[in-house]
C-alpha cells in the first residue's frame, strides 16, 4: 500500500540523491537478458531485495557466494517445478523477516504440507546425484550447448540478433566459463520488421513480446528451458528462417 | 488498499442507513459455529461474497441451491484437500470476474498446472463413486455421527456446552435433518475457567481460542474433521474430563 513502480533503476540518470524510502528489487541474472545485476540505489533510505530464482549454475556464472540483505529463491528455475510454487527467503534483519512470515501465512495460509512435501521429495531428488552436483552438471551442459547452437545459427544472420554475455570465472566451477542463460533476448534487426513477435509467429516461432519487459516491440523473449524436443524444433524453424535471408540476400543482388 | 475491516455486520444494531461502499463477507456455514448465514446488509453501496467452503451437505442442510451473486467454493473442505489451495467462485458480474482473474494472476502466475492436475484428479475420483453422491453420503454419515456422540456426551455436563444448530429441510437429500458440523463451539461455562484454550490443553485436547474469532477466551474451536483415530481420542480424553466432573461433584458434596 505503501509503495508504487516508479521504473527500472538501470535506466536512471543520477541515483546519488536517493532520500525518500525506496525498494529496490534486482534480479540477477537479470530475466529477460541473462546479465548479472548489480543493486544501483544506495543509502539509509534504501533496502534492496535481490531475486535470484536464476543464480544457479545452470544459467550464469557464480562469481560470488549470495550474501546480500534479502535474497529470494525458488525451486522453480532450480529443478524446473515452476508448480510447486514454492521458495524460500534468506534475510538478515530480524524484523523483516518476521512480517515476512506473517504476509506468506496472510497471503496463502503458509505453505501448505501438501507443498512442503513435494519440495521436499525434489531436493532429496537432487541429493541422491553425487550429492547435490548432477543437476547443475546436466542443467550446465544443456543450457550451455544450447546457447551454443543457437548463437553459431545466429551468427550468420543480418536480420536477428541475441544478448552478448561475457565469460567470467565462477566459483562454483572453479573456472572461467561461457554464457548459458535461461532466454536468448532476441532482436529483429530489419527496419521494416518493428513486431518482431508477430514475424517470428509467422514462422511459426511463439516467443514473449519486449513490450512485458518494458522494452520496444523489436524484442522478443525465447525460453531456452523446454524440453530437447521442443528445443529442436525451435532450432529446425529458425535455420528455416535463416535459409530464407540467404534466398532474400541472393535475389536483391540479381 | 481501498477497503478496511469495520466489524462483524451480525453485531450491529442498525444496519438501514448504510451509504458508503461496503463488501460484506458472509461465510455460511459460519466457521466456527456452523450456523448458516445470509447477508445483513443492502442497499446500491453494499457488495456481498458468498463463502460457501462449508456450504456441502457433509457439513449442513441445503435449504436452497447456491444462487448468489459473488459464490466462493474450495476443493478445501468439500474432499479435504486444503493442501491442493485450490478453489473456484461464480460470478455474475463480468467486470468483477475480470478482475478477480488478474488478480489471481497477480498474486500466484495463476493457478499452477500442477495444481490444475491434482485437483482434476480430486474431482475425477469423486465422480467414480456413485455419480458423485458417494463423497456426501461417506461425509455427511461421519460428521453426523460426530456430533450426535459429543452432543450426548456434553448433554451430562456442567462444566462445557456447545452451539444449538436446529433441523433443518435439505433440498440435497429432501427430508429434515439433524446437524453435522464441521467444528464445535464449545463454551466454558465454570466461571473461574475463563481460558477455556488452556483448560482443555491441560488435559490433552488441542483447540483453537476463541480470541481468533474474535469471542471470549471462555469460547474455543474444536475441529470435528479429524481421521477417526483422533476424534476417537478426543472423545476418550473427554470422557475423562466428564468423569471427573461428576467425581468433583460428589467431592463437593462431601
Amino acid at each position: 500500500m505503501d509503495y508504487k513502480f516508479v521504473g527500472d533503476t538501470s535506466m536512471w540518470k543520477d541515483t546519488s540523491d536517493v532520500n525518500m524510502n525506496m525498494i529496490e528489487f534486482v534480479t540477477s541474472p537479470n530475466n529477460p537478458d541473462g546479465q548479472l545485476k548489480k543493486a544501483v540505489l544506495r543509502g539509509s533510505s534504501v533496502k534492496t531485495i535481490h531475486d535470484y530464482a536464476y543464480y544457479w549454475p545452470h544459467f550464469t556464472a557464480i562469481p560470488a557466494p549470495a550474501d546480500e540483505d534479502l535474497m529470494l529463491f525458488t525451486l522453480s528455475k532450480l529443478t524446473g517445478h515452476a508448480g510447486s510454487r514454492f521458495g524460500w527467503a534468506l534475510i538478515k534483519d530480524e524484523e523483516v523477516y518476521e512480517r515476512m512470515l506473517k504476509y506468506t501465512d496472510q497471503i496463502s495460509f503458509g505453505v501448505s504440507h501438501d507443498t512442503q512435501l513435494i519440495a521436499l521429495q525434489q531436493l532429496k531428488a537432487i541429493f541422491q546425484g553425487n550429492n547435490g552436483s548432477d543437476i547443475f552438471e546436466f542443467g550446465f551442459t544443456t543450457m550451455r550447448k544450447r546457447w551454443e547452437i543457437l548463437s553459431k545459427a545466429l551468427s550468420e544472420s543480418n536480420r536477428f540478433s541475441i544478448q552478448k554475455i561475457e565469460p567470467q570465472f565462477c566459483t562454483f566451477y572453479q573456472q572461467l566459463r561461457g554464457p548459458s542463460p535461461a532466454y536468448a533476448w532476441l532482436k529483429c534487426e530489419r527496419d521494416e520488421e518493428e513486431d518482431c513477435y508477430e514475424v517470428l509467429r509467422e514462422n511459426g516461432i511463439i516467443s514473449r513480446r519486449g513490450s512485458v519487459y518494458g522494452a520496444e516491440r523489436r524484442y522478443v523473449r525465447l525460453s531456452l528451458i523446454k524440453t530437447q524436443d521442443d528445443f529442436d524444433l525451435l532450432m529446425l524453424r529458425f535455420n528455416s528462417l535463416f535459409s530464407q535471408e540467404n534466398y532474400y540476400g541472393i535475389e536483391t543482388i540479381m
